[in-house]
């Protein structure tokens, strides 16, 4: 039987070292690390994501502001809105939460983003530097995974890996950190052939194609570590429904030597790495060592 | 027996019909694209690359400035030369010659250049277009290779491709640019496990490692499409060198599909896509579509 990846576990004291470390970045500066979250509009969703955001913020002892701007907000509006915010000293991270109104070129905004402030990861200095192993600050979900990853199999050098799915902001970062690592790297994707093959090959498994209970338990390695980032609502009993990932989990968890619950495996990680980043963007930006 | 990709003649027809689109540019647009190669220092093997590019853009009716730096450059006086070239409208793409002197931090050097003119692709905005899928400057090398690919093989898509080596010049933009075209990527190196095995698992065997002729024919797939980025000296008879790639070719030739030669094979690519990249740079920067 698996051994469970507790995200929400490591995640809570992955959040109570960053208040430590906050704490004393605040000593240190006498100002409080700053995160602008940008909220365009009244998407249901993104409303609970960026309370929750700021929530963590203020948790971990940072300012978290959020500027929330009309759903019929211009794109030469919001722009104006990211230049004043790379521009304040005190902001030390931004993020625009997404999706944003259809009339927004949301690539334009995010590129306007200070990379030094670019806490998502998102903008093509980020990922620029991620693809040439300089220093920098990488999307939360791969790294949240990453810091998984090590924390249960420790050094990942030789290890082989196998990532599911080639998106911008998961599947071809997490391919480059495991590269950083190491790892021999894979990335499977909807056009590859014989999936189960190729997964089967694979100590570590990283499923991030948003399908429900796409793989199963006889595409496994005995032993594999298989972290799940699939979050897929699907129907359940009495006209309810829940939460399942891109894993199945009960037969994986019959094969894997360790996965991730879905909820409560990467999901917490996320925000908790956003945390992270904050922190780092601001020790960077006060000229103090990023270190974590 | 395998097909030889014969890299020569493509890129003499690449280079034919760039040189035939150069005419065009001028034609609308009233002059020449216009490449600044930055030499720094008296290193032999640079002073021969620095004079091939020259003449590959007079041959190809663009213009070939050569900007020779003293031994003794400083950084600052080399970044005030890059800041001239970005702003001067007459060239389209600039290149600096690797390596550098000790002296100066090569990194610094390459991220001063103007993304819309780094015709190397060796910024981290270009890596981080690649990485994002966005439309960019694609480092030469991989580019060459992968041009060489779709001439073999047609449309990728599904195919099974295993990079061998994790260079931020060769190995990771190629498996970028494999994975755009729908391949399943695998990235090796020297930490890999069973090497042999990984690399039998593949259709397509792109070596970029830089060790003479360690890819052996048994380790190949039968008919797989080899594409060989090696090019290292060994010594020969009689006291004399000759250059071989990373695959053992004469094993290789007898399982392979096809394999490209060493010489002859991704080289003069290379300097074909840097004509191809300046022209495309310069197509950009005038408002035309950048096309090919």
């Amino acid at each position: 039987m698996a051994r469970l990846i507790d995200g929400k576990a490591f995640a809570a004291r992955l959040r109570t070292r960053i208040a430590d470390e906050t704490a004393e970045f605040v000593t240190d500066t006498g100002r409080r690390p700053g995160l602008a979250v940008v909220l365009v509009g009244d998407y249901a969703a993104s409303q609970v994501y960026v309370r929750a955001k700021q929530k963590a913020c203020e948790e971990a002892g940072m300012s978290g502001s959020v500027h929330r701007l009309a759903p019929d907000t211009t794109q030469a509006e919001l722009l104006a809105v990211i230049a004043r915010l790379n521009a304040d000293a005190a902001t030390d991270g931004i993020l625009v939460q997404l999706p944003l109104p259809d009339a927004i070129d949301a690539d334009a905004v995010i590129q306007a983003i200070d990379p030094a402030k670019d806490v998502d990861g998102f903008t093509t200095a980020s990922a620029g530097r991620l693809l040439i192993g300089l220093p920098g600050l990488v999307a939360c979900t791969p790294l949240g995974c990453l810091m998984l990853l090590k924390e249960v199999a420790g050094d990942l050098a030789g290890k082989t890996a196998v990532v599911i799915g080639r998106s911008d902001i998961v599947g071809k970062p997490m391919a480059l950190l495991l590269l950083r690592e190491s790892c021999t790297v894979t990335v499977a994707h909807s056009r590859t052939q014989d999936l189960p093959a190729v997964v089967r090959s694979a100590d570590i498994v990283v499923a991030a194609v948003g399908r429900p209970e796409m793989v199963k338990g006889s595409w496994l390695k005995p032993g594999a570590i298989v972290i799940d980032v699939g979050i897929n609502r699907v129907p359940a009993a009495a006209g309810k429904t829940r939460l399942v990932g891109d894993v199945d989990f009960d037969e994986a968890e019959q094969v894997a030597g360790a996965i991730t619950p879905v909820p409560g495996g990467v999901g917490p990680m996320t925000i908790a790495c956003l945390l992270h980043n904050t922190l780092k963007a601001a020790r960077s930006r006060a000229g103090l060592n990023p270190t974590t």
